[in-house]
C-alpha cells in the first residue's frame, strides 16, 4: 500500500477517491487540492437553484468540507492551486495564501474536472453574458434573473442538455427565451427521433427555437450585452447564457507530459491509471472506455466520475478495482418531460466501430390502454444487424422513461441481441405500461426488421 | 406446417396464439373455443373497475370478438365450451347451443387459465361473498358495493395482489375494509422487507389488518353472510371477498392423460408443448421454466401467458420459437405506493434449488438529496454468497419503482453477479435519483457483504 494519496480537484471523482482510500486504508495519508472553497457539491442542481425549486446553493452541497476534515480525516486544502507536477520526481507544487510549496506523492489523483467551452466569437466577455459552470456562476444568473423584467429577452446558445434546462429553469421567471442550435437538432446525442418531441414541447411551452442557427457575434451597449447576431439575422437581447459544452480540464496534466487521448481528455487504463505508473486521473478530465464500442470514449457525467474515483481510491488503498466501461445512459427533464438516452444511437459513430445499424423507432402507451392517464412514450433502438446484438436506444415520454432506459442500459451490459431483449420478463401492472412493456414492444418490431 | 390449429380458451395466451399464428401462417386455419362470452380483457383492470377509475367493464376488452373474427379471420366461437379431448385421435369433444359436436385438431392449444381458490372452508355459498376472476364477477362486487351504506363492513380473505388491489378499490366507496391474511405479512412472495412497508400504509390509509389470522367459517342471517368467525374472535361483516390465490384449469387436460408438473399445472417444453407431440399449453393453466431455479414455475401473469402464446402462435405456423423463461417480475399499486419484485427472494426456496442466499435491505432518496419531493425506496437484493450471483429483489416506494425492477429483472436475464450489478452505468439525473441509483447502492452493500 501506498503512504500518501493527493488528490488534485475536490468534486465528485475526487473526493469519491479521497473518502474510499481513507476508509479503505486508514493509516493512508489522503491530501486534497482544490482551487476553490467549494467540495463535492451537485453541479447537476444548478439549474433548479436558478428554477427557484431549491432556495440556497449551500443545499447543493453533498457534504461540508469540515465532514471531510473532521470526520473523514482528509487533509483537504482549499482554495490551494497546483500549478505544476512533476511524474518523474513523484512531486508538485502548489500555491495557496500567496505562499508555494512543493508536495511529494506516492500515488497522485487528477480530477480536476471540465472548464465550460466557449463559442470562437466576438462579444462573449461583454455584461450580461454568462456560462453555468460553478456554484457562483448560478448565484450570478439567478441574480441577474431577477433584476430583469417580465419583458426582457435571453439567449442560451446551445441545445444540450445544459442549454434545455436552462431554458427550463429562466422561462417561470416570465422572460423571454431563445434557444440557439447550430445543428438541425436539440440534445444531438439523444437521436434524431427522441430530439423531435423535445423540440415539439419546448414550443409548446413558449422556448423559441432557432436551430440550424449560428451565433456569429455578440455586441453591446455600454458593455451590457444587447444583440444576438445570427447567420439568420439577429436579436435585441438582454443576457446570455453559454451552454455549448464542457471540455476537460488538462493544461497541468498535459504540461507535465501525461497522454491525453483521442477524445481530447486524459487516456487512462483499466484501472484508471495514467501513462505514469503512480499518476490516476478521473471523473470529467478522463477518458473512459466505451462499453458497445470498446474504444475511448468522453462522457463527463456524474456517475461515472463518481464510480471511478470510489475505485481509484480503493485501488490505491491496496484492493485493485477497475473504473468500469460507460455506456452514456442520461436522462434529462425537460418541462413535462423525461428524455433518455443510452449506448450508442448515432449510425456514423457505429458504422466506425464496425456495426452495421439499424434504428427503429415506435410509440406505445405509457399504460395499459384503459387506464386513465398515461402519455405516449417514443422510444427507439439501435442494433447491430448483422449480429442482432443492440447497441443503444433512447425514449421520450411524460412520465416511465427515466428508470425505464436503464433496462436498455443493462442489457448493454450484458451485450444482449434484440432477441434477448424481447424475452426479458418485465414488470406489468395497469398503471405502470401495458402488458408488454414497450422495450419488448420496441423489441419485437426491431427484430421484425433485422430477421 | 400444421393445417389447422385449435386453441381452447380466449382470454391473453389463447388469443395471443391464434392472432400470431394467423398472421405467420394466413393459410392455416384458426378456431377459438371460449365457453364464455368474453374474450381478450385485461383481468389486471378488474379492480380498477371496482374503484371506479374505470367507468364501462367493456373498457377492459383489449381487442374485440368482432374484429378477430373479421379482421383476423380467426373462427373464434364464444358460448363454446370444450368438454373432452382425444390426444390420440386429434380430436375434441364441444359443446354450445346445446349441441355436442366433434372437431379435429392438428395442433391443439391449452389456454384454460385459472380458477379462483376457495378456502375449505363453511359458508362461501352464501350471499354476499364474492370471488373477483371475471368480468361479470366485478360487475356483481361494484354493484354489491353501491348498495352498501358507510357503516357496512367488508371483509376480504386473502392478502397477496388481488386482495389488496380490492382492499384499495373498495375504500374509496366509504366503507370499513378489514383484509384477512393467515401468514405474518401480506404480499408474500414479495418477501418481508417490502411488505413491512406496504402493511404501514395499508393502516394509514384506513384498511384493518389482521395478520396470522384464518378465517375459520362464514355464517349468515337469510342466507346473506353475516359474520367472520377467525382464530382471532368474530367479526360483524356485510361482504366478503375471498381473494386467496388461484390454481391452474386442468380439468380438461388432466383426463385427457396430458400430464402436470410439480406446481399442479400443465406441464410443458421450451416451445410450450405437452407431453403430446401436437398438444400445446400456455397462460395461467401452464408451467413455466423459472430463470434462476431452471425448474418448473407457476407464474399465473399477464406478460408470460401473451408471450408464450404469442411464441407458440409463430411455432404453429412453422418457425419455432421458444416460450421464453420467467423471473417472476411482478409490480402492483397499493395506494400511493409501488411494489415490486422479481427472481428468487424467498431463502427456503433459494435453499431448494441449491442457492447460499443472502438479503440485504437499504432505504435510499427516490430524488437527489436537494431536488424537492421525493420519497425513500426500500431495496431488497438477495443473492448466492457463494458466487455472487443475483438471484432477486425487491423495492418499495412512492415513484421510481415500477420500472427500476426492470434493472434487476434484466441483470437476472443475463445471470449477473451483484458486482457486475454495480457496475451498471444506470440514468442520473436529480428528479428521478441519487447519482448512485438505489440499485447500485444496494448492490453495494450486498457485495460488501459477500465479499
Amino acid at each position: 500500500m501506498a503512504d500518501n494519496l493527493v488528490v488534485i480537484g475536490g468534486d465528485a471523482a475526487g473526493m469519491s477517491a479521497a473518502s474510499k482510500a481513507k476508509r479503505e486504508g486508514p493509516d493512508l495519508d489522503v491530501i486534497v487540492f482544490e482551487k476553490d472553497e467549494w467540495v463535492s457539491y451537485g453541479a447537476c442542481g444548478l439549474a433548479y437553484y436558478i428554477k427557484g425549486e431549491i432556495d440556497n446553493l449551500e443545499d447543493l452541497i453533498s457534504i461540508p468540507a469540515e465532514d471531510f476534515i473532521d470526520k473523514r480525516e482528509i487533509d483537504l486544502r482549499t482554495e490551494q492551486e497546483v500549478m505544476s507536477i512533476s511524474p518523474e520526481k513523484n512531486t508538485l507544487k502548489a500555491e495557496g495564501e500567496g505562499e508555494t510549496y512543493e508536495k511529494e506523492f506516492d500515488k497522485l489523483l487528477i480530477s480536476t474536472g471540465t472548464s465550460a467551452k466557449m463559442p470562437q466569437i466576438k462579444g462573449t466577455d461583454l455584461e450580461g453574458v454568462y456560462t453555468l459552470h460553478h456554484l457562483p456562476d448560478a448565484e450570478k444568473i439567478r441574480k441577474a434573473i431577477k433584476e430583469k423584467n417580465d419583458q426582457a429577452s435571453i439567449g442560451i446558445i446551445g441545445g444540450g442538455y445544459i442549454g434545455i434546462e436552462m431554458a427550463e429553469a429562466i422561462k417561470p421567471h416570465g422572460m423571454k427565451v431563445h434557444l440557439y442550435e447550430i445543428l438541425p437538432h436539440v440534445l444531438d446525442s439523444f437521436g434524431e427521433e427522441t430530439a423531435e418531441v423535445v423540440q415539439d414541447h419546448l414550443k409548446e411551452k413558449g422556448i423559441k427555437l432557432h436551430l440550424k442557427t449560428k451565433v456569429k457575434e455578440l455586441t453591446g451597449r455600454n458593455g451590457q450585452v444587447s444583440e444576438m447576431i445570427t447567420d439568420q439575422g439577429s436579436k435585441e437581447i438582454d443576457m446570455v447564457i453559454i451552454a455549448v459544452g464542457v471540455e476537460p480540464t488538462v493544461e497541468l496534466a498535459e504540461e507535465a507530459g501525461i497522454e491525453l487521448g483521442e477524445t481530447g481528455a486524459i487516456a487512462t487504463d483499466e484501472y484508471g491509471r495514467t501513462n505514469y505508473q503512480d499518476i490516476y486521473a478521473a471523473g470529467d478530465c478522463a477518458e473512459y472506455t466505451n462499453l458497445i464500442t470498446d474504444g475511448p470514449d468522453y462522457v463527463p457525467l456524474a456517475l461515472a466520475a463518481n464510480r471511478s474515483g470510489r475505485a481509484i481510491g480503493q485501488t490505491v488503498a491496496g484492493s485493485p478495482k477497475p473504473v468500469g466501461k460507460v455506456a452514456g445512459t442520461a436522462v434529462v427533464k425537460v418541462f413535462d418531460l423525461e428524455v433518455a438516452r443510452t449506448g450508442v444511437i448515432d449510425h456514423d459513430r457505429a458504422k466506425k466501430s464496425g456495426f452495421d445499424p439499424i434504428t427503429s423507432t415506435i410509440k406505445v402507451p405509457s399504460r395499459a390502454h384503459y387506464y386513465p392517464g398515461g402519455d405516449p412514450i417514443r422510444i427507439s433502438l439501435t442494433a447491430d444487424k448483422e449480429t442482432g446484438r443492440l447497441i443503444g436506444g433512447s425514449m421520450v415520454g411524460r412520465e416511465g422513461v427515466a428508470k425505464r432506459i436503464d433496462t436498455i442500459a443493462t442489457a448493454l451490459h450484458s451485450s444482449m441481441t434484440v432477441s434477448e431483449l424481447e424475452y426479458l420478463d418485465l414488470s406489468y401492472a395497469p398503471p405502470f405500461g401495458p402488458v408488454w412493456d414497450p422495450v419488448l414492444t420496441a423489441a419485437k418490431v426491431l427484430n421484425g426488421k433485422i430477421s
